[in-house]
């Protein structure tokens, strides 16, 4: 079985490995207050020319998720994110665990506009009785989306305008944020600027595991520590941590993650797109969804692993095809070839 | 400005103010463990032949869904419900507070079906990836729903048996039952032998305040006060709920306020109907809600305040007119000739 | 059986009782956005010589502790409290459930002074691991505290100073404020003056229900009403509360209820002391806790209900006499009769 | 800076390290569900003799704390624990954010006994105002506690007992489990038979991070994973925790650390005694807590680093030493030769 089924079913990339051996009898102090975790926040702000920013690490994404948006809400607020964001649909209610109802708005690409927002916001703002219902606190996107889709400088900056404007925080869930940023406009700097808390992903981008939680927001980076101590996210052994960021980041190694894993599924959806597959979304990054007949599915199932979408007709299957930091040349050429010749 | 806008705009029927005075100098134990409230369960579980029910008094309707809910769901748990579902719309997420996500379904006239919850249990059920999605482990309806339509027996029976078929409990929200029992065939008998938990509302069918929780599960009943208490719900002079019970239930008065507003109600609906007004629903209950021109809208309100609902399109109104306990004939005879005149 | 247990065992003053009847037909806006709570907010406002304060009324003092400290406390605060105090010992983890930790100090007489809480603070202060800590956001008093005691000016502007230095809000639980104001030198212009936030009960002092929660501080008005309803504390017909608090406060009828129910008490004291009982603590209020030898206790019980509150050693009980608006003068002398008897 | 101060400032034990790089390649389903986890997960039912056990491997210990604790009680109800408990202490309030309140007892050495826990049991259960208070629902016990004494097995079947009788689940944090089962008479089949729910700490033994969570109450096995994923603590690479714990288990490592690094600190232990200075409680595992006179204090911290534990009088101060699956035969030496010569 060749795996196209996700970006996190191999271990870390060998550089970041290399790290973790490398430092592997060092004694250092415990929580995130090593040397390690230090130099990778340091190389995370210098990258984002944010020379104010907190940056936080956390193991995984749920975690980031719950922990983010739990410290940015008051009681009696909300998050605003699309029907299909991560936190809507595959944490286990880990953000109402919190006590924070979201609030999901409808998207056929998986992205959220800014008019959606705006519109969201100003009826609850106009609304008599507002009080009866929860206040619009954070809005959430994913970058890249669920459904592999990218923002663009200009729709982020027009979310953040709306956003702000309406006294909301903007948060960007940055799981595969190294193939974002292989695939559209918006850089570090511009995530700075326009988010006040965002995270880089790690997991899904060639470490063991980990995501870098930046926070541009002042009244959001008061005490935040205690919190991730208390959702259960900090890491007695944070230099895990630190090590594996200054892996992926020290030469470029999380930029050319991103660009390889792009650039393969992109070749794939070239591929698709010939044999004319409908893809559920024109997506420019490493997660690429297309609907094949239920007897080309059963075909490629018997050597290539897939994530399955549902069926959007009785004869039709939805299919995720991903790569990722370990997808191989060989692997991918194989699969091309075999969807060429079906 | 003579007021059709809910049913909750006065104080008490005056048989329920006088059982209030007429005991208020009674010494009384404190917290519901008084003969009042010992009365006014046992009058309940002999109007729903249901001599092993619990029953427990609330102060009001969001109170008594969150405590109900959050004593009924382990934490991966939520409660399906329609998306105008009194606590998805109007509760200030107060469901979410207590740590639980609610999962709506769309509805156009408030009801839910057998068959859409069936569907998504099915869905949940055979989800591979189901671990990482909120599971269903409550129904919340209410009866009227939020748009004044009732469920039959037959449909509740079905939403029963599915509920129970995929191990979720069944709660009814009986805000304004007085009003369902006027106008559908369900009885109490068959609220207690269809749902886990359902309550009768007091507040808005002639009591100061009060709601009545009937619960029929048995692991739901344990321990069941000290959930009150803890979500600030256990009134300490408690006896004025069994009083004010106790007065609603003693000679039919809380069917009688229902039957009357219900008669009311549908007068008026008459009169609507005959002026060519588009109803947003067919509702038999005491809540009416109908789009009405602008202009029309205008002339009703120097006059009559009633409940606005948006506007569905630039030229009209959609507004609720809700009779109760204390709606005059007078007042419903005006109304009535001013909309036939207009 | 005379009742000396608590003093929420009748119903309403007639003062009170009359004003509901009076305004029962009145038609209002629901949940406390009618004329009767402006109209007692307003005299509240001026009772405190607090132009600015924001007043919302509660139906109990359970759900204004919740209500109140969830909203001032960011998820990783704590509420600071003696071990005693009704937060901890008597509201089946309400706060908890909310999601924030008690942090109890010990006490004797009920109170908590400002040394204890300069220690607890600086201690948090200056532990290296007080990220793994819950952080003191909030100090709760009660005045009168559980055991009758009361806070004089000078111990509430050391706490209220100590507190505010290390960033603390202050909130004054005033279930018994009536008692308290009749029996200490704290007026309510100084608990504005000192307190982010208090509340003057009105269950305990001649109400059918109803707690005034009195905000100061800025931060913590904001969208308090959301969070009212988010709790599940919006009473529907809202006009209830504020018609009762008008009652009790039109013509010093709050004050002279306290007055008259100390006035009783310590007459009772003084029996009781004649009698060489040892008293728990020296309450100046309207409970009085005494220890007396079983036999006696026995006796008493025979024709007085008092509250029991442990057995110190085992021949000797210790209980609560409590006086009220409704405690007659006849009943105390019978009381007091019978005690110079034994 | 030779470093005592913990056991978890190294990386992982050799073994482990090789076995995460030798298996970073294989392809693997995600969260948990892969061959390795499972394989874990076999070597532990067979250690503990449990083979219906089911086994979840978590990535540290505030998380299992909080996960295990929320999936176990029910909204009223709360966790039984020492005043000193990890907890209680050291979590910034996880578990009451989880909406639980926890019920400390006091403790001289960080045990807790059944004579306590059952006296706090009868308290409530006889308690008339138990409604008004949390309800036991746990005990919560570590083994070894937090100053590094252990329990006994006759002590845990009591405890055990107690608990049960009275309807509490025993939940047992085996962060240092290791260190405890070299240390005392209570073996894995024993924790399996007394328990409800306990884990295997891996963090603290040798593991870069881990807890192997093991459930034989059948109530709490269902849906455990649901509650895992809510909590944050599903790891997307869940294979690390089963390669981590096959490597500690295989040939009986995990036993082995523990054995090393009692040895070692029962050595430093003789050496402590043998200068006279107070040891805080007679620890028999690899945590020693010694009241030092401060000029020791000073010269002892110019070369070894120890947990600072607080100032019991003005001229001492109480430090911990810790030995760990890293701690060399050289360092040791060098620091009982230098205690000795002070």
């Amino acid at each position: 079985m060749i795996r196209f089924e996700c970006d996190y079913n191999t271990g870390a990339h060998p550089q970041v490995l290399e790290a973790l051996a490398a430092t592997n009898l060092e004694p250092c102090p415990g929580y995130g207050e090593d040397e390690h975790c230090a130099r990778a926040a340091r190389m995370i702000r210098d990258l984002c020319r944010a020379p104010e920013a907190d940056v936080h690490f956390l193991v995984g994404g749920t975690q980031a998720n719950l922990t983010v948006i739990a410290a940015a809400l008051r009681p009696h607020q909300g998050a605003v994110c699309t029907a299909l964001a991560h936190i809507n649909s595959h944490e286990t209610g880990a953000v109402e665990a919190t006590g924070h109802k979201l609030l999901p708005l409808p998207t056929g690409d998986g992205k959220l506009t800014a008019e959606q927002l705006d519109e969201l916001c100003r009826e609850h703002e106009t609304d008599p009785a507002r009080e009866h219902k929860t206040q619009p606190g954070l809005v959430y996107l994913s970058h890249p989306t669920e459904l592999g889709t990218v923002y663009t400088r200009a729709e982020l900056e027009a979310i953040s305008q709306t956003a702000h404007r309406h006294g909301l925080l903007l948060y960007v869930d940055g799981a595969r944020l190294a193939y974002g940023l292989a695939a559209s406009d918006l850089t570090l700097p511009d995530l700075a600027r326009l988010c006040d808390v965002f995270y880089l992903g790690g997991t899904k981008a060639g470490a063991l595991f980990g995501e870098a939680v930046v926070i541009l927001n002042e009244t959001l980076k008061r005490d935040f520590r205690y919190l991730i101590k208390q959702r259960g996210g900090m890491l007695a052994k944070g230099r895990l941590l630190g090590v594996q960021f200054e892996a992926l980041l020290a030469d470029g190694l999380y930029e050319r993650i991103g660009r390889k894993a792009v650039d393969q599924a992109l070749r794939l959806k070239r591929a698709l797109l010939d044999k004319g597959w409908p893809l559920m979304v024109d997506s420019p990054t490493n997660q690429q969804f297309v609907v094949v007949p239920d007897e080309i599915y059963a075909q490629l199932a018997q050597k290539y692993s897939t994530d399955y979408n549902g069926k959007p007709d009785p004869d039709h299957t939805a299919i995720r095809f991903c790569t990722g930091w370990s997808t191989s040349e060989e692997d991918l050429d194989a699969l091309i070839a075999d969807i060429r010749a079906l």
